[in-house]
């Protein structure tokens, strides 16, 4: 390996005691500014005891020295001691709370916590539940299977086939316990040039997907290779039908060919108001 | 309201010109840190104009005003006259990339993008097309529907009806891109004394969750109440028999009753060394 890569090499670790998760997603957030030089992400959740953090110190500085340069390490650790422990590594060191907690402390005038896991936990029994009844209702009412309890949605998507619309209904219900239901546009719903009978009394629960067709064309294609449904054609008549379906019953829509799962749910909250759980 | 139940609420804003996921999740990890504070959490995505921050500023004024003590603001504005429209706010605002930002450049010896959005993004289409594709996997192999291409799986979660798979298989398809698969045991594989036949040669990616009975019994009772499959007698014996099973079968597995999808989630990923993409 020649020194120029070498130099360009960095291994990158997320550290905490609990899930991860945090420093995880902040960590690959700030990394993603960077460019020119690869990145190799390493989660290590759960790292409570000084003997597991000795044990990472020995990674970590084994992947610097392959690497010719000292490892980034994104922590939250709470316990002082164990962060201690792996401040010894060959590694910058970055702890993601501290800074803040310090800051907060002085605004609040209260202690914090200092306690792990306070995040990403299943302590409170209620939440949770509401959260996994969300997981479940998407389930059960993805792509129309189901109409009965639809009412109880608290948005229902409707767009063509492979919109994207199952993805952000999960999402929306894993990550902020938001009820959600999806129901397709199809080809009987543009000969009727109407909505599907199951959703007139649900107008204003109603949010569109829609998606360039020849983006769809792919996704479908590699669902389906050759098929009618797959073609061009196909793709370019659904989705004019359905938008110009949508323009027409008022339902609001956005276009999701270039957007993430995170993106398109960010987008339907915010237009939407629904109100977000945290977990 | 009096002065003392005022002086302990405050409004948090998590405020980005993207999608507002990373500040939300570090800023509610934060917050789970103080106790005696009712905080108000509200995530405002896509502040991209300096006229929409202006908007949000009168947004905070009012909601420190009402709550008798400035808001918290939790930022992850890549432009700087957006963010410095903000801090006329009567709020303590706190951005969460520049001091990380800051250190990086300085470690890495490199400038920063200092672009929108590069995190939660769609801009690399196979990596998005690999998490979508999990995800389908995930819904199509759930719950034992399917067993073709079961040999695709990257994991495949098994444990007695209601012990936590299902959501734990989608939150690792979403967040990380893992293909999972669930299988349940039932009543037949308990006489049988054995795995389902389908399994038989996937044993080294089974990994198994379990869930106290009493915990069972609530969960299923809210399901189907007052069936034979809901009482503590019934959640008893499969809980135990499973649990059987799987040491006999050298299957690992963990006590979901306490945990969150999360939890569960970043333990299976940790003791099985599955690779997570982060999105």
């Amino acid at each position: 390996m020649q020194t120029s890569e070498r130099a360009h090499r960095r291994t990158a670790y997320f550290v905490s005691d609990r899930t991860g998760i945090t420093c995880e997603m902040l960590g690959h957030s700030l990394l993603t500014q960077f460019e020119g030089v690869r990145f190799a992400e390493i989660t290590k959740p759960f790292i409570d005891s000084i003997d597991k953090a000795k044990a990472l110190v020995h990674e970590i500085n084994q992947a610097a020295e392959q690497d010719g340069a000292r490892a980034l390490v994104f922590c939250t650790l709470v316990n002082a001691e164990i962060e201690e422990a792996l401040i010894g590594a060959n590694a910058l060191v970055i702890d993601c709370f501290q800074f803040f907690i310090a800051i907060l402390e002085q605004e609040l005038g209260l202690g914090s916590a200092r306690v792990v896991g306070r995040s990403h936990s299943a302590d409170n029994l209620g939440d949770y539940h509401h959260r996994i009844e969300a997981v479940n209702f998407a389930l059960s009412h993805d792509d129309g299977i189901s109409t009965r309890d639809l009412d109880e949605a608290d948005i229902v998507l409707v767009g063509v086939s492979r919109s994207g619309k199952t993805p952000t209904c999960l999402y929306m219900a894993l990550q902020y316990g938001i009820r959600t239901a999806n129901y397709p546009l199809v080809a009987e719903d543009f000969q009727r040039n109407a909505l599907p009978p199951q959703l007139h009394n649900l107008r204003r629960k109603l949010y569109g997907l829609t998606i360039q067709p020849e983006r769809l064309q792919v996704v479908r294609n590699e669902r389906r290779p050759g098929s009618r449904y797959s073609t061009l054609a196909n793709c370019q008549f659904e989705v004019r039908a359905a938008e110009a379906l949508m323009r027409q019953e008022g339902v609001p829509y956005i276009d999701t060919t270039r957007k993430s799962i995170e993106e398109i749910a960010a987008t339907i909250l915010h237009d939407t108001r629904l109100v977000r759980h945290v977990y």
